[in-house]
């Protein structure tokens, strides 16, 4: 069973896009993950398909219909072990663990929404998951599906070609990911750092925590905030550990 | 002189992808913004034109080289009017206030990764500014380039439909959105809220200020309390500004 991703939007000739490119383009050639793509403008209504209408109480802008997209959704579902997400800008933030979690599982259903966006009901009703990939706005939820599938379809067993690098990137540790160097050793009078140089595998891990630390510190007191309380959290449950084994032991 | 975006990429194919479709596609043909990419490849160095190495200290995947990044990035900058982003994780988080910022600009240039990133002492040296959509990792940093793309682009003039649209949109004022509703006005016995349909503007007003507001303290308190925090310091400000008029007619 590959990894599946449906796509319900008005413009399924947007996917995949750049993910039939590059290592995402190859693992869908090879199957490692599959993608369907439903036409919400299939489910439109009247002569003119029509699939979005004005919003209640006034504005600029067009609002897609709640019984469009539920009829669209119904004919859409084919199991219920994959995530219904709504990509917008006012869901939860997506983070890596979610990608993580989206990755390790069967895949994926995708809903896109255009113009001033969809119904409330709709969304309330069917009890769909709000996800934003950041504080900005797009020009409508397919962007932001591209963006969510790239990173899940990154971590899938086979697409990278090292297991190795998905553990030392940003976010795995929750720190952002220490500076890259390579080749040539000097360049403009540049140098790279000594310690790289030094073949010292234990000092060389320890500048790269240090400096992923730095780094993060200094560009985002948030995440350093966060990791800083995960670590009080995890020394405090050890010290629990090592008493309980102590007192197992006594 | 249209909007212009400068983009180098290892995968210049993947350019202008979805932009070339809908509105954005449309503005594309008109010539509200023009796109030029640079494939990095034609920088390369020797037989196999390698534009990358071994990270220096070890450790998985490949790191851009500085030098064919340098040379790249001169061959391709023609003005220093537009700024010059390189997409990362560890960069500052977009926010819809630069995307404002950028799209009132003359353009951008946008520098895509791949691999384990580039080299550090290009991005000092050339001061360039790293730029993160969200906290996640992407296969490079093309899907990264067409958000920020995507999102510029339709604030361009002439792009959307309407004016109105972008002024009521999440963030606009530091919020959230509102909900949305359209017809049918009774779907599945869910009505839309009755000041909707009750054609008083300002209570229809009201009550999407009140339900921008509930949202964003429930989904996100860490907009909420910038919301906060702003006002505050606008009331202070119009006291004082209604002091300094009161004595100025004293």
């Amino acid at each position: 069973m590959s990894w599946q991703v449906d796509v319900l939007t008005l413009f399924p000739e947007m996917f995949p896009g750049f993910l039939g490119m590059s290592l995402a383009g190859r693992a869908l050639k090879e199957q490692s993950w599959t993608l369907k793509t439903h036409a919400l403008r299939n489910y439109g209504l009247g002569r003119h398909l029509a699939v979005d209408d004005t919003p209640f109480g006034g504005g600029a802008g067009m609002v897609i219909r709640p019984d469009v997209l539920d009829t669209a959704l119904n004919d859409t579902l084919s199991d219920d072990e994959r995530p219904v997400l709504y990509l917008s800008p006012r869901g939860r933030l997506l983070q890596q663990s979610d990608v993580v979690r989206f990755a390790s599982g069967k895949g994926i259903y995708l809903i896109c929404g255009r113009y001033e966006g969809v119904d409330e009901r709709f969304l309330e009703n069917r009890q769909i998951e709000e996800v934003s990939i950041g504080d900005y706005v797009l020009s409508g939820g397919e962007p932001a599906a591209l963006v969510l599938m790239d990173s899940c379809i990154r971590l899938l067993p086979g697409v990278m070609g090292s297991d190795q690098s998905a553990d030392e990137e940003s976010f795995s540790n929750g720190l952002l990911e220490y500076p890259h160097y390579t080749k040539p050793a000097i360049w403009n009078d540049h140098a790279v750092p000594d310690v790289l140089l030094s073949g010292h595998h234990a000092a060389i891990a320890k500048w790269r925590q240090d400096q992923a630390e730095i780094i993060t510190r200094q560009r985002r007191p948030d995440l350093w905030h966060a990791y800083q309380n995960r670590l009080h959290i995890e020394n405090d449950h050890s010290h629990l550990d090592s008493d309980a084994t102590c007192q197992g032991k006594a």
